[in-house]
């Protein structure tokens, strides 16, 4: 957890208080579950819920001498109890506890996670509306291709963060899952009905089997799907750092009237936000691995997954919720420089439509392989600033064979790659 | 791709031969799709479907010139087709091409360890009922914990593949889409409706948008499904090689007639099978960072995730399937030893009664630190080897104030533990 | 950072405090290099030396409106230096700054971490010649295989641990470098003596050539060389989880004297430090990927390392140096049951000799594949617990064909596999 | 292994064929000590290497019997030499076969990949030269920053490729072990002497101390290195693809006669090779976190290792091997063009020179706060063309009244910023 990149949102999840206050939840419902069913003395509950608390300084100390953080729990609640409670805690095993209590923070982190997602989905709905048909040309291999949208650039990023939104819906529900099974997951000590209970006051589901923990492959399937979305932060941030190059210079972040981009050069206006994301990218995905080396925990469960828990737990959920937010805004903020794209398509002699001088000529009759050989050598020439490729391609003799010049400067209109944006907005958005 | 880890049926999906052929037939629906629209010659696709042929070996020569693999590959099919063939690729770019194959490839690949899975779930359902009852020491950290039955064992099992089947589908669903949109996924020069013509007849979905890829957090969510399925090879795998450790052996690998465990040592018989499960895990989960890295191409594309894609692409889906395969053939054949699981329960004095004795002092009034230090005083002496935990507890004052000699032994009962055992079969096989 | 895993000592090289004082020494350092060279006026040093000052919350403050974090400190050191700071930071670009003081704290934390090795070298050496000729059955594959000391066992790590300290040295080599070379390296407005007047004073060596930064596979070895030593660490606690296992239980984790190993079974003794060191191992690890992905920055420098080192940074050095005097504490106690290692040798009927045998029907003049035949056949009669080797040996007539009962009973002689016992002390410790 | 992205040298290293003559290199020295010894009857090893032989066919169809790799060779070799082929692997454990057989494979890939390195190192020196004083933008954050020479960017490659080199030799260094110390490392069965003598005529060093593997913290090492060095040829590999993109286009890839770079646009010219080698470090990067799971082993060994390098052994360093020589190629035949550098530098209207300015108004006594402010607030107006730096500044009467219009215009010279160049080629070629 870096505190730059944290929101105090998603920090509040992590604290000790709350996790204590989880733990506290989990005992005291599994303890009115089991009174309700008469295995402990009516009254225990009420008596629990209005004594029971707890000071993290004192379980820490408790937990010097016994070294085992449930039990230094449950005596600190004990020392404000009294009495009855010796009824908490019975017959359950401390990752009963734990383990649930690890789910309802991921759960909760993932609700917070999601409406990250959800300002970024609306932030690119805006501007990708706004930008539906500024031309910019489309680019791979850094290479100048053909003209497409700055509102479909947008809009690619739409559907993938809708795809996010998805996938994370997913990783919660993998973790949304209560275990109270007891020392070895028999429900030796302990009823079946008591973790009945207790998810479903907890909003969980029941954990159909677990061994003393709750499987460590749903958790990984967590952090996995996390890195997927941290690596679309990643996508985008990376076109946006593109784009502020000096070279382009076709968009911007936002850049506030006191910030100073270096402290030896007054002139620079760096892309630091979406280079900040770039690292944050990395940061998230590498709790990957170690989440799936913590499924092989061995036979009913080893600890060793605990501490890598109590690092990538906080750190990937806080990163990444941070990183998604960081992202919304450089959407909403973006300035964008629509007069910069047009140049930049302008700026290549007409490169950009060799593809249909291509089709075209193929429609005249022409080979495929004659067509690419006709284009290539008028386009190369125009690489070379021998002038407009349209201007070269009338002069040459086995084209204008082929194509007159109306025909070629036709070939040339921008608007003519546009036709379908408003079929990809509506299969985006659900509206052009 | 390792020979040896390789099963002939996914490696088929991954020869130039099969990608080809799957290039060939997007190609020929591509014209029938314009064929349909009336963009191209009526019997184009009768041609080409009479005439197409290719020879890998043409193509590579080919691309050793042109140095672009989808030009080679056309220019050979051309050479076969004659005339007709300048309809092929009309208006597309290699990536349709490329990309769309790329996800028929993944989704027969997943179809594939999908039945791997269904094997190693029908496996894990016989073995687990046959050994419903079976009673196993529970361990947790490796110590003894609480008798629990072999069958609960490999229900956990059951239940984490039941997961790993529903994770594979739902990354099958990831990449069974289709892009033919182009060379910046404008559709400038080809009908959407070409895309969703092709879409329909591989028995995939249309890509909402597209670059001039397929988005490659498809593929990365891909992969990592495959690393959380090989973690969980890897748990099933580790738990066998504890069970046949020469101090356990409670289980063992089938060691066939011929076989020999080691050049010097002739009394060996090691879990050589479930080791290398183990290290194909470490291998599969390998491909999820790379595949993370994919995601964020420049702009609408770059070219580094290909060859990112060459490797990891066969490698993972070839290494996971054959090892569920391997997998559900040592839990079909493992040999079980119900007699030495029962004799490592007897042979610890009875110490994993110590909790159900405690929650017997408490009930009897005893507090529950009070009731913790009378067992583990006596648990302790067991442990060190003074006398059986029954025997301790009876001649033990403070126990026997509050309980009978009786009572204690009626403590050590083990079919205590497994009365929710049809419970549990119910909830993870929908039957006990 | 989790601060249950922390060590003070550790923690402190990486405060804000720490960071800022080492900017301000190189500040300071630069300026006098400046002074000597008369580059800015006589007595500025000193008065910086006198009045320089700087208070994190203050730093804070005007970092949220300037938004970089070297102006705001040099504003900082401004307020209490005055007129005489202008010659602060003169042709200097921030990574000058931010770089050289990344390398000071590696080289420190290098250094307490050598520290932490050499406890962990101390205690295995101390425990290696304590155990030299402890008999401990070897294990390959988690089974039986010959004896050895659990002498040699150690003297494995020790040697291992050797090795990490000759790769943590080199891995600090690689960061102790300073670069002073302005914007883009050229020391367009400061002079390359800077740089080496400062390098001197910090114990560092000048930087041959940087951009703006200095170069990241420097610290990417760094990362990788802790990602190999926490692999180190997980090798010998995954030996001691193994040994502490209920059903080996030839050593143990010691246990203090209020220390509980279970909420649930008071019974427990569980090895949960080095759990804990594997779990570590895992954390420790995932530096390594981000620490690669940061090499390849853009052109001479983007910024997206700056948040991964914000993580990894601090995290990787903490969990390393606190795993290492982790692992130290259990070697250095570590509870040794030299009994029930000689029990479990003595457990298989004298399998553990099944080569010598082998080897010496092969003396005899028996083919190999015969000999091993021979003895397989009544190893897998011991196996099958029929009766101990040497007992079925005598009374196979193929091999007491050629071996006298006293011959076979001198190839069961314990002391044979120690013969070279000093030799391999010899060769790791340098004494035997 | 992808056969496009190798090399038949490093190829070769890795067949069966060369790993089974290794094999029976090491089982005839081994023997060879013997007989010298006095341990197995003269004319032994006479006899085994006249007529020793293999066929890789035979020994895959007897391992299928046996399963076990090592039997399977000696069986076969043993059909071949007959008699005297009993006392090969005379002690011997399969391990001091395999283990050392691998390490004098990744002996002898690192000196294939040296080659490779040395080769990079050389183009980059020679081009290096070429372009000593060639004026290029420095970019920080992809934004101009100040200049440079493009000898100096290809400067800080040859720096990084030096420590690639000298990384490299260690890592070598790291695997030049021989470990031939039977079953569980005690030589028991087998004199050290053996191993002495071996080691010598493979030129290897002997393992001080083995299990009954060789450790594999030293195979971690090397391909934690083999990741840096990946990583290194990614920076280089993106700065060329930063170079080529058309906004940019100061270098580019040499692109051959018939060569095509798209389907569907002839007019494209891709950076292919480069993206191609960023792909290429990915792949190669993937074998440090599995190399590092390798570590931990159980007890003296356990095969889990062996399928994963079986997969990285080949695959990372065929991998670099290929990237090497294909990075090499890319710096040969660059295509660089001094004069769009040197158009860059011009475009922005002198931007580059804000730094000193500001320093020169801070000699004139301005504070540097108040420098950074006057240069800033001229230098966003040039930012927004509204005219070069250097008559805006002329026109700013809070900088006129400290600068004269010469002073002004003799802080844009851009040779100011070479004058360091030689001392930086001094330190990092050793000439200049």
């Amino acid at each position: 957890m870096i505190p730059r990149y944290t929101r105090p949102e998603m920090a509040a999840i992590w604290t000790p208080e709350s996790r204590f206050q989880i733990w506290l939840d989990i005992e005291t419902l599994a303890a009115e579950a089991m009174e309700q069913m008469g295995q402990v003395p009516k009254g225990t509950t009420a008596a629990v819920r209005e004594r029971a608390k707890f000071e993290v300084e004192r379980i820490d100390e408790i937990e010097r001498e016994v070294k085992h953080d449930v039990i230094a729990f449950l005596t600190n609640v004990t020392e404000h109890v009294g009495e009855e409670a010796r009824y908490l805690h019975m017959g359950m095993t401390s990752s009963d506890v734990l383990d649930t209590c690890l789910n309802v923070q991921m759960v909760r982190a993932a609700d917070l996670m999601l409406a990250g997602i959800d300002r970024v989905l609306a932030a690119l709905e805006k501007r990708a509306f706004e930008h539906k048909l500024t031309p910019t040309i489309g680019r791979s291999h850094g290479i100048h291709a053909e003209p497409t949208t700055f509102g479909i650039k947008l809009a690619t990023f739409h559907a993938e963060f809708q795809r996010a939104r998805q996938r994370l819906l997913l990783a919660k529900e993998e973790v949304s899952t209560c275990a109270i099974s007891g020392a070895v997951g028999t429900f030796a000590n302990i009823d079946p009905k008591v973790e009945e209970h207790v998810a479903a006051k907890l909003g969980l589901t029941i954990e159909p089997v677990s061994t003393q923990v709750i499987p460590r492959d749903r958790h990984a399937m967590y952090f996995a799907v996390l890195g997927v979305i941290a690596s679309s932060v990643e996508r985008l941030a990376t076109e946006v750092r593109h784009l502020q190059r000096t070279e382009v210079l076709e968009a911007e972040e936002f850049f506030s009237a006191g910030q100073k981009g270096s402290s030896a050069m007054p002139h620079k206006r760096n892309p630091v936000l979406t280079e900040n994301l770039t690292g944050l990218a990395r940061l998230v995905r590498s709790a990957v691995t170690p989440a799936l080396e913590n499924v092989a925990l061995w036979h009913e469960r080893d600890i060793s997954h605990s501490s890598v828990e109590r690092g990538i737990g906080p750190d990937a959920t806080i990163h990444l919720d941070f990183a998604l937010h960081r992202l919304a805004g450089v959407v909403e903020n973006l300035v964008v420089y629509p007069e910069n794209m047009l140049a930049t398509i302008n700026s290549m002699g007409g490169l950009h439509n060799s593809q249909r001088i291509l089709l075209a000529l193929v429609e005249k009759g022409v080979s495929r392989e004659e067509a690419y050989r006709l284009v290539q050598r008028n386009a190369m020439r125009t690489w070379k600033k021998e002038g407009p490729l349209n201007e070269l391609l009338k002069g040459d003799a086995d084209v204008s064979a082929r194509l007159t010049a109306a025909e070629i400067d036709d070939l040339f209109d921008l608007e003519y790659h546009f036709k379908h944006v408003d079929t990809i907005f509506a299969r985006v958005f659900g509206k052009a």
